[in-house]
């Protein structure tokens, strides 16, 4: 049974409600409790720069919070149900080793501003990797559309046959995406960098906290100002977050839907190693490509996970306990959707292309777009060379995929795919994170 | 390290694959594992009907498969990450404890309807606790406006002060919604009481399983037919079941909502005891209505798991290993709402009114509308007694609230509330459960 | 510009915010002015009954509301701006019909009813056609499965070949998910079956209203009792029967995923009319089946629709402007929905196999599944059957398609499909229509 | 009836089909109809820079395009069901003017990319809007902040009074807030202004179109290069662009919330100038502030918006109708969000604070944390100043809310608001814009 800071002597307790509140509170905080040590950090080396805390006094917590993260690494400290909640067990273990010294490490703060700073924190460093994760699918798509991107293969619009595409068109696309995903994980990392610590309930404190010297300390780009604009704040940047998070998810939707159509037997265009397929328990032919699968659905944790969101902050202003609702989640959102999209890089590199069946699905019709445009080359006004294009059979069935992808020389087209201006982005955008 | 039955013995294994793909499946079918045990008594009672199975396997396996469901129970059978999901579980016990009799269980299935079949019943059962949460919901509000109903109050519309209002038009208006939600849960339950069980992969079996016996013996209320039908239902029918628990929680959304506000120290019409507030670990003064407020906010965990579901579906026909991603959220999205719903009887009960400001809040422009309504009833056109109505102030300062009540006379009014109406749905709804 | 029934003189008005607090409502008012026309009516008979209205009166307002009524079908009538809303309009139009008789209409009741009680009617007209359109489309699948019941095609799971399907699964499949539907129609249309005319702005009036004549006269099921439930519910039935409706177009969805993956020219199992598929306007060889899309994509609009109604519900009791904002998405969701699935039986109809292709993508290891039942038939326990089915692939190859259908003989199953059951239900639903 | 570019001669035409096909298409590009002209006025510039179009040509195809805005602009020129969309109705004219040169101007792009393009500038346009209102409205609440800063008011944690606010605090939190919405429309406004002109159905074009030019003309940020990807693009930008309205929304319905619980008789913070409120047809007596309700409300339909957007993109890459369904969710959300947003800053001017009453709701015990801290301040250890900081309550009885603002003086606090520092950080998102 947890012990609570607020508890006063007479209160009965009704075990039903106490489980409901502690909810899995205490489970959570364990995916933010070394962000909560680090900014317990930030507080402290404040709390002593404004004469509140001794250098000696300091020195003491610093250690102890050094400690308290290197037992939690390690297993020995265990964040369970026998606290309240993260931030109560720092406080234990720092009054448990410290006495006197570590009651002082609450003042001129809430659990209001420390959850709100840890999770903050997680934030930053969630959105962080989401930037590298990008980045490195962006890099093995574009690997492959280096290696195999003049691979012919049919360009669909709504499932049909529509020209000539390559593997490298598609790859390239991919690429593309995930560069953008980066930059803006990046820039959404930068949105969120606001520290919210020294705003404690709402209201600010009776200290004159030296907030610049914490934002500094924890590496945020700026400091949150007003403390009820930081109450307000939870769950927004939160949802703003997620919001780039569900980019990548998005992409990652759609290329694994890409995936599992190109994997049908009918398509056949790719295969993957035996390790991303798992088989059936009553068909014993079949060989299943559940990874792709599953990463397709998992783009639902993050749409949920947003609609969870953006329905509880359905608030006025100030702290209110549905705000703590908020946690779960940010953290299942980002866990799960992180997890996923570290298995992509080798699951892209993995892809087993299969040449034979992707220039079989190739069409003269499909050279009928070529052919209008030559006409239109020619000086023919497009309407009527749309029309002309199908009439003459022969001249489409002559054609072979390699020159109309070449053909095709519009910047980023098949012929022309750019991938030095995608490969300058993502190393910009590589170098930025 | 999980055993797999469709593993064979030359595929490498990526660990990060295996967890990924693994996810948390197993620990959720400890919430359904029992159903599954429950569906494969019904299995093999079947097989044996069509002679698969004879008497003394059927008396075996029926042994063994109670003692599965005791040992669970008791905490002796430990359903963790040793198995790969609760369906090998079950066939890995059978055949460590009956050999070859183990081995049979599967014949005519798959983990395909396994799962169905053990989520299916799952959801039944969760259908009709929510239909009884809801009876006794209702209950209680409905003792609390029979006896508090006289108590006056101020209505509200736009949140501003509209006519005189009672606690018993406050409490009946709960206790309808919830006999409406009763009915709603009653009919979802049979709605989605169909029976998959005997539909393997989606494609039915070569035997001539005997699905009316299982059918009536896992008292479903109908069988499942169509055995493609039977898998694109997964999501489906979860999805409809969340829809009847999220229109409690809209309910009970609502009346947190009026909690929360009554009890502001502004409105102060309301109390709480002790045992549903708790205190800040700053602000030494206060007492915070956190039960209340987790309530409200638990309505966003069924709007989630809805919004995952609906995501989720965007497939083609047959199953797809994205459909094991519905399992989490109507886990989450029932197992909560639940837990919620269970503290909601003894939160009404506890409610404390506090009639001085409750009365304190009425003021005389609050009997204006009787007043028009009093002119229409003599014969002035509406929207001339309207005008009329505000011209006259000491004639509408002459009046009481209790008046105004019981004026108020129509069907379901203060002063005509229906409770008796409203005891005989309850009474009927209670019945059908 | 409109008129304000509660405008007084010296209020300045600010157009700006006028056209933003009239939205859209006059013109959503349109699809539901009949009905609160036809509620008219109803309360109009109602204060007849208890003497506030003379039979005379009762007769000048019925003549007035039918040529209302008549005025507006033809168009003579027109809703817009010129009118606050179509609750306004009517009393205008009697006013300047009938003079004083005119005005009496709006005694006992208030707009918060009288909105109520129109959208409730629409509501319950919608879900009776979509109950109708399910039992249609329902029909077609059934009509489609006996018809070309018996031709294989390969059954999918994963989109990976599993075991031999036939369109008759595939059709049946649609048909039953429809008649649940329609089944789930009509279940729902009953419980939102619930009068909230005479409930005026939430609590009552003081007139002994005659509501179980209007709960009569508007064919209600049964009367919404509590004035403050009938406020608070506003939105709460709209999203249920949105729920009635998203089944539908959740099985649409997949309906049409099918299509569009049949239809690839890799698949090629399907091919639709000429008038199901438009062309590109910039690659002649194409013939895109652009309906089939759309009937995938409108499921966002119920899907969003639901969103937005249980994001717009989180308030406090009572009536609040918000509210207001229920009436689009209602609308959206109906109109769009039943007019996608109004397509939908044509489409089915429309539907034309290709009975070659499906059969060439059938291969000899989807017999293997067989092949382990016959072998746990003969006695062998399942696993070891599973193992040996695939050791043979001489005695595979030697299977026909029918064969394994007709041997899959469990209820539902291809050489089983109960379509006599099905078409059972379907008569049943219908009727209770 | 339209004409279609694609049309056939003898595919029959149903008129329904037709008529769901078409949908509000025409409709809603009359909100794009702008942009498409532009877009089409850069892309004859490019074909004219290789040389397709000749100078004269260009010239003819300017004017014309100019004289096609203009009559739009002045409603000459009508887009309505005449016409299939607004890229057809923008051909249609310049080969009506033109002949042969109006027919050429489809060469090397598609409706696909025309499409794009149009939404692509009606959303740089749009967050581009957003951003400047979310300037005028931290401008608004900014000026309130230093002009009624220093009036004191209760502040509540959990809808409980916890420690002294002020209006300043609450005015300088919404500041902030909206300063970072303006923030986060600026870099999503960098981030979506990528150009897809020039990559025709997702395939390139058989043409060196001068890309660069086109994208420097159109004033976008860079060029979209993958042909592909910018189909796939269809609907992710409007998401994150929807994303940004989002956050200004959520804002503005916490802000609404206040007003609305401010404005409670009971609380009577705050009061509305008439024209911010409205009557009831039924209760002569009220007053209602429908406006800031549906301000609170419209959060909805962003969010409902990006509800149908995430929904709608489940699908492999290349362009499906499916995303034709993206725009009304696109238009709809930003066309209603910057309407409501327009309101804001002269409701913030308007809000009419009540001193009297903000001051009186101010009580002995709200003091209780100053105390505390005042301990702290001394020496004590925080919690044990939390267990005395209650047992004297006469030295708290003699306190005043003055004080306690000014005693609150850590950065952002009552006492320390940082006003000049939200000064700069709003001048230079003003000034970026």
């Amino acid at each position: 049974m947890a012990e609570f800071l607020w508890k006063k002597d007479d209160t009965p307790i009704d075990e039903a409600i106490m489980a409901f509140l502690a909810g899995e509170d205490v489970l959570l905080d364990q995916h933010i409790f070394l962000f909560d040590i680090e900014a317990s950090r930030a507080h402290v080396g404040g709390l002593n720069r404004i004469g509140l805390i001794s250098d000696d006094e300091l020195k003491n917590l610093d250690t102890a919070l050094s400690s308290l993260a290197a037992e939690f690494r390690s297993g020995d400290f265990v964040l369970d149900r026998h606290f309240e909640d993260g931030h109560s067990a720092i406080e234990f273990y720092l009054t448990d080793k410290l006495g006197e010294t570590g009651k002082k490490v609450h003042a001129g703060r809430s659990r209001n501003d420390q959850v709100l700073v840890a999770t903050r924190l997680f934030l930053v460093d969630a959105l962080g990797q989401l930037g590298e994760r990008c980045c490195e699918i962006a890099e093995a798509f574009l690997k492959r559309a280096e290696t195999d991107g003049a691979l012919p293969m049919p360009g669909y619009t709504h499932l049909q046959h529509a020209v000539v595409s390559s593997a490298g068109l598609w790859f390239a696309s991919c690429a593309e995406a995930f560069i953008d995903n980066a930059v803006l994980a990046g820039q959404t990392r930068e949105w969120v960098s606001s520290n919210p610590l020294g705003t404690a309930a709402g209201f600010g404190v009776n200290l004159p906290l030296d907030r610049e010297y914490t934002t500094g300390a924890l590496k945020f780009s700026r400091m949150q100002i007003n403390p009820m604009y930081a109450q307000n704040s939870r769950g927004k940047f939160e949802l703003q977050g997620l919001s780039a998070m569900l980019q990548a998810m998005l992409d990652l939707r759609r290329f694994s839907w890409d995936l599992s159509l190109y994997m049908t037997p009918e398509f056949g265009f790719v295969d993957l190693p035996d390790q991303y397929t798992t088989g059936s328990s009553i068909m014993p032919n079949k060989r299943n490509p559940d990874l792709v699968e599953l990463l397709r659905g998992e783009c639902a944790t993050s749409q949920a996970a947003l609609a969870e969101l953006s329905a509880t902050l359905s608030l006025p202003g100030g702290y209110h306990r549905d705000l703590q609702l908020t946690k779960a989640p940010l953290l299942r959102g980002f866990i799960r959707g992180l997890a996923a999209l570290r298995l992509v890089p080798g699951l892209v590199r993995s892809v087993i292309l299969v040449p034979e069946k992707m220039r079989a699905g190739i069409e003269a019709e499909m050279y009928a777009t070529d052919r209008a445009m030559e006409l239109v080359a020619k000086g023919a006004a497009f309407r009527e060379a749309y029309r002309e294009a199908l009439q003459n059979p022969e001249e489409l069935a002559g054609r072979n995929p390699e020159d109309s992808l070449t053909s095709r020389n519009s910047p980023g087209a098949p012929g022309n795919l750019c991938l030095d201006e995608l490969r300058d982005r993502l190393a910009r955008v590589s170098e930025a994170d």
